[in-house]
Parts: C-alpha cells; sequence; structure tokens
C-alpha cells in the first residue's frame, strides 16, 4: 500500500498503477481463487476481531471528542456482533455465482464467426464514503468478487476502525495468492488525494460515492472520470381510487416509519380524490399520527387531516428522513404520474391499486428506478431482489440502474473467433 | 421544433424540454406506432430524395467555396443512391426486434413478490457528428427504436443536408402520429448552444459524440452528462509463434489496407520472434509494400524488411488513418500482451495462432471492447456483429462497449408486484 509521505497527485497516481496491475492479475485469477480469498477476509476478521474493536472504541473515543451526533457515532461503532455480521456478509458473497465469464449472448454469422459477449471485470473501481467501516468490507469483497481491484476512501471518522479491516482484508489477499493492491484504502484524511483520483481518467474506471447528497455532488463536479450514484430517495406512494384501504394502511405506514432515515422510505403520499371519498385518507393519516409522523398537507388534505400543517411547494421535493410525510390529493392517475415525474428523484415509487390498467399505466409512465405496484417502497434493496449485498443504488439510467450488486460492477468484452476470415 | 432567434441558454433548455415532452410520450408508444414512424420517414425520404440532394448541392457547392478537403467533400455529398441507401437503413431498422418491454431478468421472491428488470428507454439522447449526413437518419431511427427521443447536433457544413433530410423525419413520425419533436436537429452552427445542452443534467440523459479526437474531447471537457464516446482506434494484429503463413498474410493485409480510413482499422503488427523465424514477417511485409503500405518498424523489423522505416516511440501511440503500419517484433506472448495494454486504445486487437493457450492467454488479458482471434479486426462493426446499424463503437467500459446497436439505447426499470407486502 502507498503511504501518505507523498504530495497527494503522487500519492494517488501511486494507488492508482497499484491498483491497475492487481486488477489485471485479478482479472485472470479463477473464481475459486477469488472465492477463497474471500473466505480468508472472513475469517480474518473474525480472527483479529478484537483489534477491529479496539481500532473502532479509537475512533468513537475522537468521535465523541469531535462531538459528533450520537447518530453518527451509532453508525460509527462496531461490537463483537458488527463484526460478526461483516465477516458473514463476506462469505455470503464468497458463496454467490461467479460473474466473471458469463456468455451474456453467442451465436454464429453467416461467414462463420463465432461471436460471444463475455462478462469481464470493470478494471479499478474508486469507492468514496462516509461513516459506516462495514462499507470498507462489502464494497471490497463485491469488488473482489466481481474481479476489481479498488480504492477505498472512507470517512476520516472511520479511519483507525477502517484500517483495521483493510489490515484483514490484505492478509486474506496474500494467504489465496492474490495481491495485496487489490484493495488499497486511502490512508490520509486529506481531501487533495480524492480531487486527485477522481482525475485519473484511464486509470481508474469507475467512480461510486455513498454518502449525503453535498458529498455526492462534491464528487461529481470533480470528476473526469465515470460516476455511479444517487443523490437523493425521494419516494412517493401514490394511493388510487380502488386501493384496498388495509393494504394503504399497512404499506404506507410502513414505508414512512419502518426506518424513515433510509433512502428508500416514502417522503410522499399522493391519495386519488376517490379514494379520500372512501375514507382511505382518513384511516392513513390516523395510523400514522399514532406513530408520531408529523403530516403536511396540501389544502384539500387539511380538510380531511386537520392535524395536518400545510404543505409548501419544497416539501414536494424534500428528502426528510425524518418522521414527517407530505400528503396531496390529485384528481387523477395522470396528476400522481405528472407529480411523481416533475418532483421525484427516481429511485423508488409505489402504486396501491386494485386496477390492472391503472398499475400498467403507471409502471410505464413514471420514470423511475423502482416502481412497486402494491408493495412497500421500503423493498427497493439488494438484499430483499435477492443481489446479496449491495455496492449502492444507482438513480443514474446508465450502466446500472436501482440496487447494484457484483454483477453490477462489471462490464463484458466482444470474443470474435474465426478461421482467417477477411472483409471484403 | 425551437427555433435560433433565442439565445444559446434559452435554446437549448427549449430543446430539452420539448424533447423530454415527447420522449415521454414515444416511451408508451407501441412497438407498431414506432416502426410505423420509421417506415414513414424512410418513404418520406426516398419521395423528397430530390429536394435533399438540392440541399446537398447548397452545402457541397459553400464546401468548395470553403475549401473542403476532397475527402471531407466526399463524405458530404449525398446522391440518388445515397439517398436510397439512408432510406433503407431506416427500413432495416424499422423491421428489427422491438428493444422495449423486454423482461431482463424476471422471479419470484420468496415472499411472494415479484421482480422483473423490464427493458425501457433511456429517455432523450444528444447526437454530436460531423460532415456526414447519414448520421442524421441513422441515429434518429436507432433513437426512435429504443423509444428515445433525440436532439442532433451535425457538422455545420452539411447544415442544409441535414435540416433536408430532418423535415422527412418530422413529416414521418406526424404521420404516424408521433410528436415531431422526438427528433430535433439544431438548426445553428453556433457553439455555444452545444455547449449549453451539455450542461442540461437530469434532462438529457445521454451525449453520444462521434467523430474526430478533438471534437470528442472537446464534449468530454464540457458535458455535464453523460458521454459514450470512442477517441481513438489504434489497433493491433499480434502474429504468434505458431501463426499460420498464408493467414497471416491475408488477415495483416485486410486489416491494414482493406479501408485504412476507419477505425477498426489496424495501426500497428507484432511479430512473435518465432513467427520471424519462419518468414512470416517477410512475407507480410512483401504483400504490404506491394498495397504501397509505408512500413515503420523497430530495429529488429528493419533486420528483415530493409524498407521498412525507423519506428519511433511516439509510432506505437499513433492511429495513422493511412496507408502507414508500425511493426515490433516481440519476444513473447506477454511482451505483444503488455505492449498492447499499453499502447493500444481498446478498441479492437486481433491475434493470428494455431496455439489454444496462447489464444486464450490474448483474450482474457487484453484488455479490448474487441477481441479477434484468426479474424481481422475490421469485422468489429455492429453491421458484422449482426446488430444491424450502429449508432458508434464504445472504448468506454461502461454501459455499452464495443459496437452500439438500438437495445445499447435502453436501460431498464426495476418493477416489482406484490398484494401488499410490507418489510419487517
Amino acid at each position: 500500500m502507498a503511504t501518505t509521505t507523498l504530495d497527494p497527485a503522487t500519492y494517488a497516481r501511486t494507488l492508482a498503477e497499484h491498483a491497475v496491475d492487481a486488477g489485471r492479475i485479478l482479472a485472470c485469477a479463477p473464481g475459486c481463487q477469488r472465492a477463497q480469498a474471500l473466505d480468508r477476509i472472513a475469517a480474518c476478521l473474525l480472527d483479529q476481531s478484537a483489534a477491529i474493536q479496539a481500532a473502532n472504541a479509537r475512533d468513537l473515543e475522537a468521535g465523541r471528542a469531535a462531538g459528533l451526533s450520537a447518530a453518527l457515532l451509532d453508525r460509527l461503532k462496531l461490537d463483537d456482533r458488527g463484526v460478526r455480521k461483516i465477516a458473514d456478509s463476506v462469505t455470503q458473497i464468497a458463496r454467490q455465482t461467479d460473474p466473471l465469464g458469463q456468455i451474456i449472448e453467442g451465436y454464429v454469422r453467416p461467414n462463420g464467426l463465432e461471436i460471444r459477449k463475455v462478462r469481464v471485470p470493470i478494471g479499478v473501481i474508486l469507492m468514496i464514503y462516509e461513516a459506516r467501516p462495514n462499507v470498507t468490507s462489502d464494497a471490497a469483497a463485491l469488488c473482489l468478487k466481481a474481479g476489481n481491484a479498488v480504492i477505498l476512501r472512507g470517512g476520516k471518522e472511520a479511519l483507525n476502525s477502517n484500517l483495521a479491516i483493510a489490515d484483514c482484508i490484505s492478509q486474506g489477499l496474500t494467504q489465496a495468492g492474490l495481491p495485496a493492491d487489490a484493495v488499497q484504502l486511502v490512508d490520509t484524511p486529506d481531501r487533495a488525494v480524492v480531487g486527485e483520483l477522481l482525475k485519473l481518467e484511464g486509470r481508474i474506471d469507475l467512480c461510486i460515492p455513498r454518502g449525503g447528497e453535498s458529498l455526492i455532488r462534491a464528487v461529481v463536479e470533480q470528476a473526469r472520470i465515470p460516476v455511479i450514484k444517487h443523490y437523493t430517495g425521494n419516494c412517493h406512494v401514490y394511493v388510487d381510487a380502488s386501493a384496498d384501504e388495509a393494504m394503504a394502511v399497512a404499506v404506507c405506514v410502513n414505508a414512512k416509519t419502518q426506518r424513515p432515515g433510509v433512502c428508500n422510505a416514502a417522503e410522499t403520499f399522493l391519495f386519488h380524490q376517490s379514494a379520500v371519498r372512501r375514507g382511505l385518507l382518513k384511516k392513513v393519516a390516523e395510523a400514522l399520527l399514532v406513530q408520531g409522523v408529523e403530516i403536511r398537507g396540501d389544502e384539500r388534505t387539511r380538510q380531511t387531516v386537520p392535524q395536518a400543517k400545510p404543505a409548501t411547494e419544497k416539501d414536494w421535493s424534500t428528502e426528510y428522513l425524518d418522521l414527517i410525510v407530505a400528503i396531496r390529493i390529485v384528481d387523477s392517475l395522470d396528476q400522481a404520474i405528472d407529480h411523481i415525474n416533475r418532483y421525484g428523484s427516481r429511485h423508488t415509487d409505489a402504486i396501491l391499486t386494485a386496477d390492472l390498467a391503472a398499475a400498467q399505466a403507471f409502471t410505464h409512465r413514471v420514470d423511475s428506478a423502482n416502481i412497486m405496484v402494491n408493495a412497500s417502497t421500503r423493498f427497493s434493496d439488494g438484499g430483499e431482489y435477492g443481489l446479496g449485498a449491495e455496492i449502492g443504488i444507482s438513480t443514474d439510467k446508465l450502466h446500472a440502474r436501482g440496487p447494484m450488486g457484483a454483477t453490477d460492477l462489471t462490464t463484458y468484452k466482444w470474443v470474435v473467433t474465426g478461421t482467417g476470415q477477411v472483409r471484403t
């Protein structure tokens, strides 16, 4: 691993060069060797749990001294159960089917050329994230599964924890006969290094930033390399004219309150006016109020829900990440779709309906990564989709959309095999 | 279509807004309606061939007056046969299988949720290109096939021809009941408009630049939206120790001379020293010299080929696009692979060999979009791969790699259908 005694530009270039070299070896390593590395990493994490927890304790202490919020300290914390969980996750990724070498398409042309589109690693990935140390091992494991080298840049609050975890990763790679440089952790909080890494077009193939909107905007602003990201999750539940009452109450409460701080929690509910007449808004609002949810409604909503505060234009675009919801009554399915396409963040949007045509129209016309029909927005997640761990959720449209697993960290090459064919 | 009386920023925003609206309609139009629009466009192109040729004559006249090169004038020219060819291409794209609605993956989760990954349009595409007017109809047809709205910005030398073609496209769309704004041509040569379009993150989903390296670099430099591109095609043919002599002569001559000005023509040949000892370099060089090819060789090459000029370091990275080839003798397959990964442009690289292990190593380890085993580099082409027309060849690794057809102009959404499931 390169060291921080170098200036930022040299350090960044050194990291990238080591990653390119390691990536080339990794791309040719058989799946069993990559899986063995993951198993060894998991074993090292368990063996060295005490050292990881000690490093984590130093981060927590520094964090408390620096006045980090309780929520941030909670995310940072790794106890014995936490270490077992991250080791488990690495083992699970080891057991997944190898994405590499898959023939995505294969056929023979009339001139006898055999054409195969073969899944291969992307190369070198730069992962930029915040305070959760579990991302260090999750991201490393997913990148290794897909044959990529990765440069990890975690939050400075978690640096000691991340170094301890990276040490286990390095040992696991070495034990499996793979280059330790396949996973490198940026070991300085100096932001200039990130800026330099983001410029290394042609050496770093992809950057995945994961964290708050300001982090992601800063990355996009500086990057000369491709970035896959999601900014915010302004998710909607639309309660259609024909929605079932019990389902509306259960799904709206779940989408808003089951874990309000995450990106696939709902932020706005839209009610068809007929559903309001059928009493659904009243029932849903009562259930939300019992859960302590603050409601911000448009004028018509407040006629039915007097406890609601007035919603302003800004509420329709806000990702509260809290026990607050905006509610609007719409005259039609069309109006609901227009509202979502206008104010939404293309993340996850749900319709609750018994009407097939309404479900079809919503599915076709809402331009989001994840469309839920009669299910909570909380299901848009790599684990819930059966992808195993996820490296992030993309609200971009290119390459990968929605939850991203190991397969999304691959590309393909065209392999054409002939017997001396020439073009005429 | 918006008009150029607007200032660049307003014009760009107006184009993008019209495109977003048209794209939303297009995304929901059934495949038969999109195919009908393409058929109508082809018919209009044939009907209005005289008008297109008259417009093209004005471009040619202005081009001659401006001192355009003969090669550029040749690319610009559209005669009766040329118009029939572009109409034919639109008809062929109309007959391709509709990529939209394809279920890329579909399965049921243990909790009963039905998960489908469904192919959908990307949205709005910005196509920036140079003097060939056929790109206007090809790009429009491919974008429409994939349900995308497109903003076309061709070279100013072809503006009259492009306007005449765009007029046919507009008529065809209207006749099929689709919005004419689905295909908009930027009707001013003002470069500031391009700069403004490239900033419209969230409205324009993808930019595909096609042309010389300086055009593409300028686009990448300015773009705040995703770009898929290829800079150069520095393609290699590696003649392995075990290569067949007749095949080496035929493929090397074809790869270099069949059409030297295109991106999949070969620029460097690498010969294994054993192949040189077997006389293959001599035979290949003789055949190249007969075709008038200038050879630039390393020192060892010049011992076998005295007619060769000395190659400098710069030659290994040069895309000649001309009857010039660089030749180097290597000691091993490893050295050939290292040379290609170091100097190549990740476009198309070929190995000629009878040795299975050599073919496998080359295929795995050369990091290029297209790998040819015993075939000419000239085959890396959408038509030759059976994709129908191509919108470009990507040397990027994300989203699409190699020749791109209509399917590469799509993304997917996750559609999850339940019966009221909530997350616990």
